[in-house]
């Protein structure tokens, strides 16, 4: 198996978009593509996550129209969908047909028009990722399953519910610090200032989450080129390589023992640490799915950067945060750049390339220049998880 | 990289089902493990194809919840999505992750619930694997496409409407010939006696097409299991390999010159035999994609099959049947056994494999054993195309 390079990275702007979904994702793919300077004769699949493009359009399957767009047709051109983690794992795929050889050139990334569905469609046909036999009849929604997964938090480690909403209140003022300075988030110059009480007096949404606790909606398309490694340089200086990737399943929640310990992200984390031959203390930057400020903290422990029940306190005192000893969603993560459902992975694999290349917006550039870098995404509620390791050298 | 074999295979019962999604695909799916007779504990992954399974039971993203009912969690388990072609395409992906050496045993299938979901609504649904910008718009079905399919072959090659009704009418009254006498076609013991006049005087479709020109709408599963070649006898004294698989991807209709010829099926195919280092002519078994009796026609000779306007006659001449030069959809074929959107790629090479283990039901078992079989599955409105060509030998 060859080792596998990203050299081209392009990402929309995240928010409301007026574009169709073929045309975010080609405006994100033609990005990726000159960025790489690659021949479009050159790239011989494309990879694309998309969770529901058949409610926000009317349009499933739409890999194939995306080649056509991009006058690719007819390489093959396939979509993955694991709810939030499906360009994570359309990435995951590309990185190993690479490797395989039977592709040089790939593009990969997502897409996905989640604002534009309107709020409450958004809400309901997001909770299709939840296990329809079990959790649709009971009313079952994201923030419900993240509101449950605070109150195990609390309850586990003796952390009043009051308590426990200040010190989550820290991923907000965190992440919306950073979004509010990455142009291409959806709140880019907003909320940027938060204070504590702000987060925990906003509108309660599933108690005891608020609004500020929660990523929006969004519409928006990531895209990457990926080729293998020995050829990666002759299109850029600065390849980042993909060291190791993990998955893992989960399922229904009325089977899981501990909503705060998703066996499905320790398995893939476990796997995308040992593929890349490295430890949580290696990587020096972070992108996680912070769909809610409670998942920060329970991805930072399940992971491995924190014992269990340490992430909450971590994160009150920086360490999280630029400067401290692992800088966690630096673009804004979910919660300050938004959350374009089947582009989330995509988004956090461009933010970690842009940091390893140097090129992050100021205020949100770590320094020095990270050598290994990681995303986290999570689909469904804790039904699917992806990891990826990106290095600036080769294992 | 390293061969691939498939060693087990299940199969549920076509047609309409009161069982939920996830119990269909549990139901191949133990079926295809307890035929191989692997432990659970060496299924490393599980590759599932589901078209518009958010449509028919609100559940986005099932193999994760897939996994759990296998007792399988939590390894990776991934939803592809190409339309009809979804089952094929997961096939596809699990034999590159076994041949790359990253699983050695994988659970690879599909499962859809297009029966249940109602006709009106299942038209309007399977419809959104259209360009959704430019034929949603204009009420663009698939029986509609391939109407006009059938209207530029009968210009291409100066055969009337009315002729060409007769000749298609020939691949309904085979298929469902063949589905007649299949335990698990939709239409067992069904519509096994066709004339030509029973056919053209169906109700119509979409003219020319009537309704015994189209496959069904269908409930139902298939499942495989794939291994490395050389584990494959420590489980099975018939494995069957995968010597080579293709995929392409066309753009809207109104870029296509000709339907008839559509450039994603000739690049898929061409890429499969190239893999399998086999031509048209070493095939002796081949499950294609009728989902219209012109598709067949289409299919066969942008396959190679047959030179381009010649699959009418070779049809009527008996060639596509038992005993004759090719014999195609022995099991029925989508038109006789059903179609089960995201499981048909998977039925495809269930019976291949059961014809080439010389267990396909009396009637329809060709003899002797064929030594290589081929699928062909489409998705959308030839958007999609796959291609897995299996062999009783390696290469």
């Amino acid at each position: 198996m060859r080792d596998v390079a990203i050299i081209g990275i392009g990402h929309t702007k995240f928010g409301r978009a007026s574009n169709t979904l073929l045309e975010l994702f080609s405006e994100a793919a033609l990005q990726a593509i000159d960025d790489a300077g690659v021949d479009l004769k050159d790239i011989g699949a494309i990879f694309q996550g998309a969770a529901l493009p058949g409610f926000e359009e009317g349009q499933v399957t739409p890999p194939g129209f995306s080649a056509a767009e991009l006058n690719l047709s007819p390489i093959p051109a396939t979509r993955y969908e694991g709810a939030c983690a499906s360009a994570s794992i359309a990435i995951r795929e590309a990185a190993m047909w690479v490797a395989s050889g039977e592709y040089d050139v790939v593009l990969a990334g997502g897409v996905e028009k989640a604002l534009s569905m309107g709020t409450l469609y958004a809400t309901r046909t997001f909770a299709m990722a939840c296990h329809a036999p079990t959790e649709g009849p009971v009313g079952l929604t994201f923030p419900g399953v993240f509101a449950m997964a605070a109150r195990q938090y609390s309850k586990n480690y003796g952390i009043s519910i009051d308590k426990l909403r200040e010190k989550m209140a820290h991923v907000s003022i965190k992440n919306h610090r950073h979004g509010a300075l990455n142009p291409l988030a959806q709140f880019y110059n907003k909320l940027g200032d938060l204070k504590v009480e702000d987060v925990i007096n906003s509108r309660l949404v599933a108690d005891p989450l608020t609004l500020l606790d929660c990523c929006p909606f969004s519409d928006g398309a990531a895209a990457i080129v990926l080729c293998s490694a020995e050829e990666a340089r002759k299109y850029t200086d600065d390849p980042v390589y993909i060291l190791g990737t993990g998955q893992g399943s989960g399922g229904p929640l009325s089977k899981m023992e501990d909503l705060t310990k998703p066996v499905s992200r320790i398995s893939s984390a476990r796997m995308a640490f040992k593929r890349a031959g490295l430890v949580p203390s290696d990587i020096e930057v972070l992108e996680l799915h912070d769909c809610f400020t409670i998942a920060e903290l329970i991805a930072l422990e399940s992971m491995g950067f924190f014992g269990w029940g340490e992430a909450a306190d971590a994160t009150v005192e920086g360490l999280t945060d630029l400067g401290g000893k692992i800088p966690v969603n630096m673009s804004g993560g979910l919660i300050g750049k938004g959350h374009p459902i089947g582009a989330t992975g995509a988004s956090q694999v461009y933010w970690l390339v842009k940091q390893m290349r140097g090129e992050a917006p100021k205020g949100i550039q770590i320094n020095p220049v990270p050598e290994y870098g990681m995303t986290d995404t999570l689909g469904g509620d804790l039904g699917t998880l992806c990891h990826i390791i990106l290095g600036r050298t080769k294992k």
